[in-house]
């Protein structure tokens, strides 16, 4: 085993997707001291994504001062990889509903801050910003993060005004000028994990406003802003986000920021993975090591351990798979790319007790399967 | 993978051993159709024994009539293997704790049925008697086989009697001629796999005499007669039991087959494992699979998986241990010749839940080791 190729998700629960790296790691390095490491932590686009491209890449950490959801201004940072070129950053830094912990209404929370981050790192440099989607608190549709990097909004009496998710429906009009200038050659793409539309039964109001905080009344008064500012950017721009998947992520960022940011929508691991050139990494590699807290019939939708095993199996490159759980029958993943899962519970241990001892129990289980590689 | 060799214990409270090998079988058929397969299903003298050896080696079932514990005709059988050359019988077939169940007495209980087990295989031309020691409801030191086989014994009054645990301290004296005619030329060997000595706070009566349904003064009883036979064997043989390791098993029948039958006490393990010839068997083969309920500091011991790996170890042959469970932290057993072990719960389960799924979990997690296997 000459080169490897370590990424897992996170084990909900009980392990960070660092922390799962960090242990093969230390177990790959005691059985094959002489083994190249390819180490990438899976990102979703939620917290933690910034330090998980840190982690597989290296780069810096940006500290900066930007306004939270309620247009407070706080310390937080972002990342810049791949020589400078390229900031990650994750809308839940200052939108994040960690934020708003006490005060969750997605009638006034903005992502003001975000779009102050992404300026940031067009002013350092960076022509590459990838943002991450997930965790907001927000309903803006992206619009205080447009504001923030340029933006104007005018409401029907011609006054400029930073929109959020109560006074969408007050837009008449949108200046994209500025904006334009500053994100022009710049490729934006979001790490986006959900299909939602931007509105409907389906879309961001309905499905997710009511866990940042709406009653079913907010949630009527947000959905009609995001039809409204569908219909506004179609008649401005000739861009639709009616029907665009994932254009209800992030509380309606995901429409707001392919439309008024020209940004593409992409899952989080396929991000990742090209962050990392996987394929040329992997081609390369004698093993891709992956897993995730529990592989079931949901998994096969795609983003840990499958989207790997997909990219995989047209470079030949076995993947092990080592879990927190996986259930019984799941026959369909070996067809995926999946050659060997192995989950850790070393004990019959229910999971309240299991949890506790993931750890252990993890690192046991890859030293196994190192040893047995290593006698073949 | 041409060639395996399959030898596991049972998980107690889930899977036999042979089911264990079943499930070994079928995956490996699936994944490798043209693997050798050598399979043994552990035994360790106990119920079941007789069977292990057929399942491992083939060979046929003898009918026998012959009398329970308390000299009742039963029909049951023994294994006649090697050709013919070979008797595998136990003990528990005609004195077993299942056939005293509601009425166990180990003052009154007899082996004399397998003495005439004995008997029948020395008749049928067999050379060498495999008797596995395991699971009695019977105290009397084997004379009761013994006098089965031929044995005279004579109380004070020089009255010829069949002896139990409760009238050992009747006999003054032996005839071995007729039994000593039986058993010359004939290599017996028992099953054993306790090191209890025959009499005395660690012996037969106080440690085993309780579960065969033994109150205090008839353990005291016990242990008398035990002590008794001990001496009048000393001073009609020059033989000694007193210290015999295992001379205490099955109700001291490990010193009565050594002392009465010239027999030789060897671990159940060892017994199949030259009845296989596992060294030849393992020289060319690619790995050896084992396994057990659970994997912990008692397993050190050396009965399954351990016992396997240190013979598998000379060899170089890596040995894949699947079990159960196992112990946190119990890394001596990579020094033993483990190569891997892999627990089988494929979900963070208790055992009252995993225990039901056993089959499936395991054939699971074979699957899994073999298609990583076939991958490199």
């Amino acid at each position: 085993m000459k080169k490897v190729l370590v990424i897992p998700d996170s084990f909900k629960g009980s392990l960070s997707a660092s922390e799962v790296c960090d242990i093969f790691k230390e177990e790959i390095k005691n059985i094959f001291p002489d083994c190249e490491i390819v180490c990438a932590p899976i990102a979703d686009g939620g917290e933690g994504s910034a330090d998980s491209f840190l982690y597989a890449l290296g780069g810096e950490k940006i500290s900066i001062t930007a306004k939270n959801p309620f247009l407070e201004d706080i310390d937080t940072y972002y990342a810049i990889i791949d020589g400078g070129r390229t900031a990650v950053i994750e809308l839940a830094a200052t939108a994040g509903l960690n934020l708003a912990e006490g005060k969750k209404d997605p009638l006034v929370t903005s992502t003001y801050g975000v779009g102050q981050m992404i300026s940031d790192a067009i002013q350092r440099g960076c022509e590459t910003i990838i943002v991450g989607l997930g965790g907001s608190c927000t309903n803006d549709a992206f619009t205080g993060a447009a504001a923030a990097a340029g933006a104007e909004f005018f409401d029907g009496a011609g006054k400029s005004f930073v929109p959020t998710g109560g006074t969408l429906q007050d837009i008449s009009r949108i200046d994209f000028s500025k904006l334009r200038k500053l994100v022009k050659n710049i490729k934006i793409t979001a790490m986006c994990d959900v299909d939602n539309p931007l509105y409907g039964t389906n879309g961001a109001a309905y499905v997710f406003a009511p866990q940042k905080g709406a009653d079913i009344n907010a949630v009527k008064l947000l959905d009609d802003g995001l039809r409204h500012i569908a219909d506004i950017i179609k008649r401005d721009t000739s861009v639709s986000v009616s029907d665009l998947p994932g254009g209800g992520a992030a509380g309606g960022a995901g429409a707001g920021i392919h439309s008024l940011f020209g940004g593409e929508l992409r899952s989080g691991i396929d991000v990742l993975l090209d962050a990392v050139d996987f394929e040329s990494a992997a081609a390369d590699a004698d093993f891709i090591f992956t897993g995730e807290g529990k592989l079931d019939r949901q998994s096969l939708g795609g983003k840990a351990v499958i989207g790997i095993a997909r990219r995989a199996k047209p470079l030949n490159v076995p993947v092990i798979a080592v879990v927190g759980g996986v259930e019984r029958g799941l026959s369909e993943i070996y067809g995926e790319g999946v050659t060997s899962v192995f989950a850790i519970n070393r004990l019959p241990e229910d999971y309240a007790l299991s949890r506790r001892k993931a750890d252990k129990n993890l690192s046991e289980t890859v030293g196994d399967i190192l040893r047995l590689i290593k006698r073949l």
